[in-house]
């Protein structure tokens, strides 16, 4: 069965082209951008204002139809190794999910001031939801496979 | 425009019913779990066994169809308080789609064995993404709103 989600927002930044937007690794952690809700959802926005981080739910629209189920990191480019899609945070994936931790400046109303963004301008916001230590921060000693070193 | 998801897997926990599973806040971190992936896309897990700590997209479909704006988070319960659902990790969204950090354990062809999972017995799986602290620890200080000391 699958599942349909209906857009609550879109993404508005600086980058018209993915090649434009910097890579999650690399992302310019300064870069302002705005998340315009649907100002029917602008309830749902009360509280998060008093939140540091909020991750962003995307719909990476422009992968869609681009699923490889193995690709080549940016950290491996020229290698000749590749991984598979799950092992990575390529946005062409068999379902275009994207999660991105952006630091929150600003609640005006159904406009969301944030920085720290990687996202191409346009993006579909499908949620929102506030940073807890307690959820996102591992636990015990973090291994990262392929990217050690990298 | 909607966007429409294929589930590439499968969640199985000891929770059959919601009640039963532990708030993320509070979830067992030991409590083993297993995610079966579909075998048509065993290719894209490639790698990820290197990986300790592992991001589960899930949707949430036993919340479908109930989406308050404001809900009452577990912690503010009896206070009167209410909160807009996107400064909460409420199941019940908009577009109930979760985010879970999982322990990874190991990696047995399309099935992961993982540690730290509050999801019902067969919640779908929508991606699976590698944790990186590059891209998933905060940076500057943590501020959780209504959260805060409780």
């Amino acid at each position: 069965m699958d599942a349909t989600f209906t857009p609550i927002g879109v993404v508005r930044t600086p980058y018209a082209r993915p090649e434009d937007a910097p890579s999650q690794a690399t992302a310019s952690a300064d870069q302002a951008a705005v998340i315009e809700i649907d100002p029917a959802y602008a309830d749902g926005l009360d509280g998060l204002a008093g939140f540091s981080h909020v991750w962003l739910v995307t719909w990476l629209h422009g992968s869609a139809g681009r699923a490889p189920l193995r690709v080549v990191p940016n950290a491996l480019r020229g290698t000749g190794r590749e991984m598979g899609v799950f092992a990575t945070r390529a946005p062409w994936r068999p379902n275009p999910i994207g999660i991105s931790l952006v630091r929150l400046r600003a609640v005006d109303g159904p406009r969301l001031q944030v920085e720290g963004i990687d996202l191409v301008d346009g993006t579909p916001v499908l949620d929102l939801k506030p940073y807890f230590a307690d959820a996102d921060l591992p636990d015990g000693a973090v291994r990262v496979g392929w990217a050690e070193g990298s």
